[in-house]
């Protein structure tokens, strides 16, 4: 019977799981696939605090990890299944092969990248469209590609292929970004950054590979090929929250609600970082909220 | 007239003024004494997510002034005496010389820590009585000291000042601690410090400086002195929020009322970290709350 177990390993997980620790909570950290979770897909961060000149996610990441280490916590790679919060005073926790049981639960399985939903996509996905800049930009040397979106990733992505592609035609469906403005600035002074505003993309062509983005002008209805041997989608992100098969609380989207100490809608279940409802997406306050996540889960227990 | 002016540059207005800067707001930030805040009271930390092994709280501080140095904000040194917010789209703030006219606030003012309120205590600040042991513990080398308080900073003190003073008395009121496990084990496997439990400080003695504490049992009524050449006072923070007089909603001890987006009860006016009624104070969620104040600092002024 473990005190908590905190489903995810990015920053959010990794710092609870500090917190926890520190604590001395009999905790197991589970992650699906890598410690890190989506920031890996970034190569730099430049605003997380603590690191003027911005850091490489990796060892930002790896630095997270051996602090956890040195509280002395496992980290078990499986993919949760399913939780079961049927009885009061301990849940559980299904991977593939083994049931866990714990007295508390932190979620911080994170979020992906939403899809487009047009025609192509998903049959051309690894054939030129793209949710990671990071993982596949070095394919595109000397090639045109797209980019589609409107807030700090799209720009940042954008800004990063520039080091390798010819053309970068950003996509978006508005005249307003939600990007920080010191990103956009740097995006326009880039030449090789071409913003095609007030479209969205209806289709992605190709036989084999992404060939063109078939794109609509949103105030007109004009319709138009741009040549496209990539494509970069960053719309939006979608939290991870499928496994939790309604036992919790979640919004049309997905994303979990909590109250500001990250209680779920079950007791003894907390939840923190992108997979939460909330105003802002970044990792500083994905961190803070595993703090607080942890020192929720303490005091819950201390309190039962 | 700025876009923002941020009051206070510790953690949270830092980062606060990191994210503002990134959004191209046109951002002032007023810091009363000096950069760091509170923290600087402490020599290091370890639950910092980034920095394994822990860090100087000198150091991290000026990583952060760097950032905020990137971005190209300024810092100004003031006492802010007062903030108005009778007109709907601007806030004037005044300092001793100055009054400002700003569209947001953004107060990251902190906390300092709470006096005993017992006789002797203010007649000994300076001559035995401290709230710092950073600043003054090395004053104490071999000799008998007590530190007050059961929360993670009144033990870590107490390990702090094992590196100089022959002996610590930690006197708690209760036998439950706040504090992390983790620093527990730590001071109670220093053979220099001791724990007087269930006892609350009465008064502290000494004519020109300090000599001893005189201190209550709570369960049984008995009074005892305990031989004392200081005392480390670590019983609780106060925000540092008299200079709103009552512009903001605060609660009974003057911890700033906001929602999950840090607004206050002023349109326009928000407020983070340590000053904010909230769970937990600390560095890394008065970080996060920083770069959400910020954040909602950017979309309050786009949606006007």
């Amino acid at each position: 019977m473990y005190d908590l177990i905190i489903i995810g390993a990015g920053p959010a997980g990794l710092t609870a799981g500090l917190y926890a620790g520190r604590y001395r909570l009999n905790t197991l950290i589970i992650e699906k696939i890598l410690v890190g979770g989506q920031l890996l897909l970034s190569p730099t961060i430049e605003n997380f605090p603590g690191f003027p000149g911005g850091i490489q996610t990796e060892e930002l990441i790896l630095r997270f990890k051996r602090q956890v280490d040195e509280v002395g916590l496992n980290i078990e790679t499986a993919d949760v299944l399913e939780i079961n919060n049927s009885e009061s005073a301990s849940h559980t926790v299904k991977t593939e092969n083994k049931i866990f049981q714990t007295k508390t639960i932190i979620v911080a399985t994170g979020a992906h990248w939403k899809r487009l939903g047009v025609a192509g996509e998903e049959r051309l996905i690894g054939k030129g469209v793209s949710y990671c800049a990071t993982c596949d930009g070095p394919l595109f040397k000397n090639k045109e590609v797209a980019v589609v979106g409107g807030g700090d990733k799209a720009i940042e992505e954008a800004i990063f292929l520039s080091a390798y592609a010819r053309k970068i035609n950003l996509i978006h469906r508005r005249q307003g970004f939600r990007a920080a403005e010191i990103l956009l600035e740097k995006a326009k002074a880039n030449p090789k950054i071409n913003f095609i505003l007030d479209s969205r993309v209806e289709e992605i062509l190709g036989l084999n590979r992404v060939e063109a983005v078939k794109i609509k002008n949103v105030l007109t209805g004009a319709l138009s090929e741009i040549p496209s041997q990539g494509i970069f989608i960053f719309i939006g992100i979608k939290p991870n929250t499928e496994f939790l098969k309604n036992q919790l609380e979640i919004d049309e989207t997905g994303f979990i609600i909590t109250d500001e100490q990250m209680q779920t809608s079950s007791r003894g279940i907390f939840a923190c970082g992108d997979c939460r409802k909330k105003s802002l997406y970044q990792v500083i306050n994905a961190c803070g909220e595993g703090a607080v996540a942890a020192h929720s889960a303490h005091a819950y227990l201390l309190n039962k």
